[in-house]
């Protein structure tokens, strides 16, 4: 077999810190744009670099590494992100950029190909630090102005171009200095269909509609023991009745997904009443149209709600993706390899978003999905089995050889 | 009038640091045993030694100042507190305080009397930094063990004990070292009632029964764009249903209090299904059996909901204190007073907790409420006209006199 496994899971081990580590303290915080993001992003740009690839960095941080890459020819691009959410597993970004970069090499080594190849890092997926997440992805392919995006601040009010100076990340190219001839991303499912279908394999036909809003409603601060019922303006009363609201939907929109995934109120003191409640909604469905419908009917109950309660409110939209097709002649190709690799699969969408749903912006593009025990994802406890890994893996490899051939 | 007025007011000023402030920039900050408290505490110390009282500190950090106090002799004792909860008002507390002050300086000008009386400052009622409130006056009539009391933390894990010496206020005096004759404390009513029934004066009852529960609910953090809503194990569901449940109560329970004032939940991510959730429920009623069912009928309503959707749960009583009735025969003094100084009144119970329903423990005891505007209380718009005051004032000075009398 032209992959090295070996190889591969002792890099994905080295960025992730996890030699000597027992599986129960695996508790990886890379959060992009910080120390731990700059120390991955340098091991692996010193892999790329053994590798004689031509590394190129981008103005929003994302890192390029290229075989044969000439200029006015396109390159078939393999990649995802290394940045991580909070208390993270292993194998969500990473497996696509450190599976990439074993591809690669297994690729050269075995002399299989003159043709252009790169590997890419896109900068900040998670979008936990700065908002939107998918930002390296979404920059390199020009859905927003760059001036725009350096305005982005954390929570701490530095911006996102001071914090690529300051990991020494800010690079010289500018979006979409190159146009790849197609995208194809090896990622963890993060959703439990495969595992319960007892596939290996994910052929993912898209990526469902995302939107996120952050609801502030504001109420009135008061004595909690002294103000009568009847007199409060209490934004919590309305939290509630949105909470339940959402969570009705449950049985009857399978495929309408809506989280609150983050909350706070102020000033949070056991007997006052809060004055302001902010809190964010995640929702997402494969049927643009749908997700619009849900959104104007939950914007309306909002607006209701506040009113019987005299409640302000206001809703901010920080993210709006539409939903995304992917490449059916790609995916025709990863089902014929699947199927003569005796491997077993399923086609599914992606619930989860992925830079592979911008670049299919600029480009035939698709994903493959590899199950996830339990469904469990952003989550410390996130875990694929070895032999599901080793299949995506050497399904990539066979995939891209079969692509290269084109 | 035996009162000054102008020096009651400046003395208030000072200790709140209002001087040349506007109405809307007052944003008082004092809560208990942080150096905005020392600095108050050093303040009125001065004003009680200019008036040569004699002055003992306990050991909870509890001040008090003697007029003409011998052993064995059971002095009437006036007083309240001046720790605040964050973004207060004046009033709270304070009144009480350089109320009690102001009316010992005219007693003792006047040459009213030579019978034992003093002043109370009670370390921490509001409990914000350190749990329960009403600690000071608590500890005093000795409802707890002081060793116990000691070992209370803040969130920064600092004890009570290391934080009266940092203040230097760990005062040499035993829980109860003297019985007071009686207590008298002069309050804003934190409540609307007074305001609505436009009256001068409340004449207080007793103080309702207040309950603290602390509830966490643990579920399974995983990503929220991937798992279907039928797999969620969503603390913020139920804790949505618990909001309803809550205000539901709102027409049929009149005097039921109920506040959910502090939220906080982890991991606290857009994109992520919480894994916990951690609550506060203010829960108050006039009728201590009522208080106990309804507390009981919450247990099970969230004992069902938990069960429903797979969500682990604790419930903690942080603090449980029963209704207290004041002492008829002082009120009947406050009513006679009101009704010679051609004040209107009302009486009512108090919605919020006093440090006079500690010491109505171990000796008669009562308050005097003044209206608070628009019911506004724990909140920097807290407001009682100033006339109001000046009555609540008068009204105290005229009490403690005819109580004097004996």
């Amino acid at each position: 077999m032209a992959i090295n496994f070996k190889r591969f899971f002792k890099r994905l081990e080295d960025i992730n810190n996890l030699k000597n580590k027992s599986f129960e303290k695996i508790n990886i915080n890379r959060i992009a744009l910080t120390l731990d993001d700059k120390i991955a992003r340098d091991k692996i740009i010193i892999w790329m670099k053994n590798l004689n690839l031509s590394i190129k960095i981008d103005n929003i941080g994302n890192i390029f590494g290229f075989y044969n890459f000439k200029k006015n020819t396109k390159p078939i691009l393999l990649g995802s992100h290394i940045d991580t959410v909070r208390n993270a597993g292993r194998f969500d970004g990473s497996l696509g950029v450190i599976g990439a970069l074993e591809v690669l090499e297994a690729l050269i080594k075995k002399n299989v190909t003159n043709k252009p190849i790169g590997i890419a890092i896109f900068t900040n997926e998670e979008g936990v630090r700065f908002t939107p997440d998918m930002m390296g992805s979404w920059s390199f392919t020009k859905r927003e102005n760059i001036n725009k995006i350096y305005k982005i601040k954390d929570n701490n009010n530095i911006t996102i171009k001071d914090a690529l100076k300051k990991i020494k990340y800010l690079g010289k190219e500018k979006q979409l200095f190159f146009k790849p001839r197609m995208f194809l991303e090896l990622h963890i499912e993060q959703g439990p269909i495969l595992d319960i279908e007892k596939k290996n394999i994910g052929i993912v036909k898209g990526v469902q509609a995302i939107t996120w809003l952050k609801v502030v409603l504001f109420g009135k601060s008061n004595h909690a023991g002294t103000t009568p019922m009847s007199n409060r303006r209490d934004p919590i009363k309305v939290f509630g009745e949105v909470s339940s609201y959402i969570n009705s939907f449950k049985s009857d929109r399978k495929q309408q997904m809506i989280t609150i995934g983050s909350l706070n109120i102020e000033p949070n003191q056991v007997n006052v009443i809060a004055n302001k409640i902010e809190f964010t909604l995640d929702i997402r469905n494969p049927n643009d149209k749908k997700l619009v419908q849900f959104e104007n009917n939950l914007n309306k109950k909002i607006k209701e709600l506040c009113f019987a309660n005299n409640i302000k409110y206001k809703v901010d939209k920080l993210v709006n993706f539409p939903s995304v097709k992917f490449d059916k002649k790609i995916n025709k190709v990863i089902i014929n390899k699947s199927k003569k690799l005796k491997y077993t699969y399923l086609e599914l969408f992606s619930g989860a978003g992925h830079d592979a749903q911008m670049l299919a912006n600029i480009c035939p593009t698709s994903m493959i999905f590899v199950p996830s025990e339990k469904g469990i994802s952003h989550d410390s406890k996130e875990n694929t089995k070895k032999s599901d890994i080793k299949k995506g893996l050497n399904l990539l490899y066979n995939v891209t050889k079969e692509l290269l051939k084109e």
